[in-house]
């Protein structure tokens, strides 16, 4: 079966992470390594059907691990959803003789080539690239490492002001649907409280604890907001009701937003984009197909699409725990 | 004059800016090099009014120079805008023995301070501490240069995602009235346009030339907007006129916030911060007040607070055009 | 068995490595939690000997998670490899009725305590805090995430100057016998070749090695030795070798040093040592003594001193592949 | 004159510095903004005489601002040092139809300037880059604060190691025969002692002083060591005869090296280097030759040459009396 597979192509689609460079540098030299061509698809999906395709040899990718971003560029291809989008998309590989695809991204991402690769079997292998590690089956993501560096390094410089003004900060962070970067974050950046999506405390339940916090001497507070957090309409609501219910607080609101996607991505991350671009071409050269390559437990496992998508990941509750403890 | 100088308090006031915990280090330590005792005051000058000193020796600030904010906390005064409440600071100075005082911040700082110097006959010698360097009569006031470099950092990081999507960001910089920030971070940043108070473009001839760069084959673009430049009623406005003209673009809109203030000073900081602490001391010896110690041309120079708070700093012409070529 | 812990102590001991005060914090927080009384040890094993304790509430490690080092400072001890020393250890500790300690450390560390726990029946808990990872039965140690990204942060800067110059640089980083931080970091930063410990290329191979991808359009090239490598005597040696076989490099050689030993913890290794610190007091409170809590596939697991010590940490083969392959 | 000037070539030549990128953009859009064409040189005053040029538009410079290194490459010739390969570096030249060059670089750049430009009859600008800010005439050479910038944050995470383990710290910074760095990150860094070239201590006032500051509770030192510095025969002297003389702290010895001459540049040096990048363009314009432009008190002027060069550039007395103050 993996006989067939002469030539591959890669791209990356949906929102963009630290490390998705790195990972196409590892299918890139992967691919040459193994005896197979590569190219690269401009603007993920979008790009598949506007033709737009490089030739990538593994000099080609030299001085790109460090790089945020990703130099294939990305995009949400609403083209792609429309079956004559994917049969142009489908032409245009043929055309190049690609065997194979290989795509970065998230949910959509797989979504999108789980229908693509039973409609017209080719093989595609996923590699989750985002920041948001809302991925079922793999313990990390691409970019989620990267980002919990950002977001604390931010927060410990909004500290620096908040300890000298004596104010409480409500810091937004990113993370769709999961808590993952609000939990880890906070209790990163000595975090008083965290609002996560899968936790609802309540206002009431967090102005209570803010005074009693305030009681116990702590003359400056920072609360973790996830974005995805339903405790009120949004973050200005609920600054609002903190500052009606505790005048003595300076409360100030702080949305951290896109630098959380991008920076110079960690080694963690680096490494991680690495194994997992050297293991989706290994995965191809084995025949499989319509599966994502993850990590768990520091080995490389193959996760079905249908698995990585629809199973909602859980939040890892010790963590809630530990956040209680060490912010008392 | 000066022989009555034995004892001297240093405080900090108004926004906190890096490299405040620096020119409190050297004032401590000019102190004690000069012979001198000398306490720290707490909450500017809500903390001479609340009688909240601390003594400081040399080794009382040993490891500070590195940290953002300031370990003497500060805070905005309005006890002290009241006669009776600078009759309750003095009180309590004299009680201490207190001789002269050095005061680290901004316009707000010095407008204070020169009220209450005047009517107590109680030397005082200023410091600029504020990330705008909006104060006349120095060149750099100590937290700019480490803002400037958290500012273009994050930029960095949004020109990441902004490249691999093809977006318009509109990022908001602090700055208060004075575009010195936006133009020097903007043009650091490599933006494309940057909007200041002191130069009125109007939305017209910025849409216009986003247009046109976009022709030159630009796919992204990031344009600095300082909190006070008056082109839209705020930054949500100027972003909706932008998508509305030019609905190619995808356009976003960040809001930096407070991470820049804080952060470990720059070495341009910590080396400002450390001459003009040691400047405030000697001024005060050479039977100095009323003034402020600022930098120009390398060297201290000592500025009445009148010229230091009336007279508007001119924003650099020259850099005005140098920003307009390098992102031509 | 546990109802008899009333009050603990906290110790660092051996190297340092960043996120020892995140461990110290949660060990303290964790401790007031569950009501128990906590003392911290300055100097480790020799604070002990010579009666260094101080009082340790929640509000006493404020603002230390993000501080590099470890603020109740680190030594080696002679004194405690005698029975005198550990005896006169063991009075101070009962004087100031401690029921059981916690040490965060190393090898070095556990070797100590598991005598000293035997010897006085004394119930310890070992964290492992040192950025080499050579610690087995955990997936990681505090502080090695963080060395990580200081390697390659520095290897990114050197990486600038070496293409700008078409220059090999030979780059020697730490890790002792164990080659983690090497194979790691070479994989980030993206290393032509990476020499550890456990892999034994040889010289000749080097070279041979260097003069293909030379051959293949590489100008630059970046190596990277750990400390442990035997493959010449020292770094310098292998250069000079290098530059003779090779003339047409520049070969230039950089001992990174104890940078890698500092800085603030990135945020992995701050939620790693609140863990750690968390599931140190509960591995006491339920009765456990004499083992290490490490992470396995993010759950905490106990694993007892002897196991932790003297199995030598076996490293990860696939790693190796992978690097081979992307430095292709 | 100037009427003649229709194309220019850029080239950076000798150490590279972090900026060097940024100052290339600005020559190229400034000659694009003025109607000139450019040509970029590869490996300096070389590829002048190996023919290795690129047409340089204004969308080629994009993203290099953030960029460490010079994308030019940068190269020492030794067959410039030869009248023949001067000639045939002029006859590649004017094959191009090129009128006026402008180099990138330090003394020895500017030398080789000098001579050719003279020679030749072609006029040349100089724009001083260099990490060591030994220019004379200018008050700030690209890639100085950089440099000062990565020195002080390598410093800060040595000294979360030092204050953990008491121990005394060398540590050698770059600057050849100027002070500038080691002074600077000296004061930045919270140094205990400085040595620099300019002024010589001599072993037994260190080591004295180093005795008195222990006894004043100092437990850890950081000691910076310019390398031009002659106290010793080099720092591991150096190290020795303190360790011999104060056996009581553990000396350890750190060279930065390399990574002193990389890294992304900072707000300042981008700003720095967009300017003078303009103001070479400018100087060309205006019929000038044989100069350097430099900034002085935050204006752009000309230096010719010679003054550049063959006059020492004075350190700032005033500045080391703030050394000895702050470090008390």
């Amino acid at each position: 079966m993996n006989k067939k597979i002469n030539k591959i192509a890669v791209l990356t689609s949906g929102g963009d992470s630290p490390g998705m460079n790195a990972a196409i540098r590892a299918v890139v030299r992967n691919a040459a390594y193994t005896g197979l061509t590569c190219d690269g698809v401009y603007r993920g999906f979008q790009g598949l059907i506007e033709n737009e395709f490089v030739e990538l040899g593994p000099r080609d990718v030299k001085n790109t691990i460090n790089r945020g971003g990703t130099f294939l560029k990305s995009a949400r291809s609403k083209d792609f959803m429309d079956k004559d989008g994917r049969l142009k998309a489908y032409k245009n590989l043929k055309a190049r003789h690609i065997d194979a695809l290989v795509v970065i991204g998230g949910d959509g991402t797989f979504t999108g080539a789980s229908v693509f690769s039973k409609e017209f079997d080719m093989p595609i292998i996923g590699i989750p690239g985002t920041i948001d590690n809302d991925i079922n089956g793999t313990d990390y993501t691409i970019g989620y490492d990267t980002a919990l560096n950002t977001v604390v390094e931010a927060i410990d410089k909004i500290r620096d002001t908040a300890s000298s003004h004596d104010r409480l900060f409500l810091i937004e962070v990113m993370g769709r649907d999961a808590g993952d970067i609000a939990l880890n974050s906070g209790i990163g950046a000595g975090a008083e409280e965290i609002l996560i999506p899968e936790e609802n405390l309540g206002i009431d339940r967090l102005i209570e604890s803010l005074e009693k916090s305030r009681k116990t001497g702590k003359s400056s507070s920072i609360v973790v907001v996830s974005e995805g957090d339903q405790i009120g309409k949004n973050i200005t609501n609920v600054a609002e009701s903190i500052q009606e219910n505790l005048p003595d607080y300076e409360v100030k609101v702080t949305v951290l937003g896109h630098i959380q996607r991008g920076g110079s991505p960690s080694c963690f991350d680096r490494v991680l984009a690495s194994r997992l671009g050297v293991g989706a071409v290994d995965a191809l050269l084995e025949g499989k197909s319509n599966i994502m390559v993850g990590i768990e437990h520091k080995k490389i496992v193959h996760v079905p699409f249908e698995t990585a998508i629809n199973i909602k990941k859980i939040l890892d509750i010790d963590l809630i725990r530990v956040a209680d403890i060490v912010s008392s």
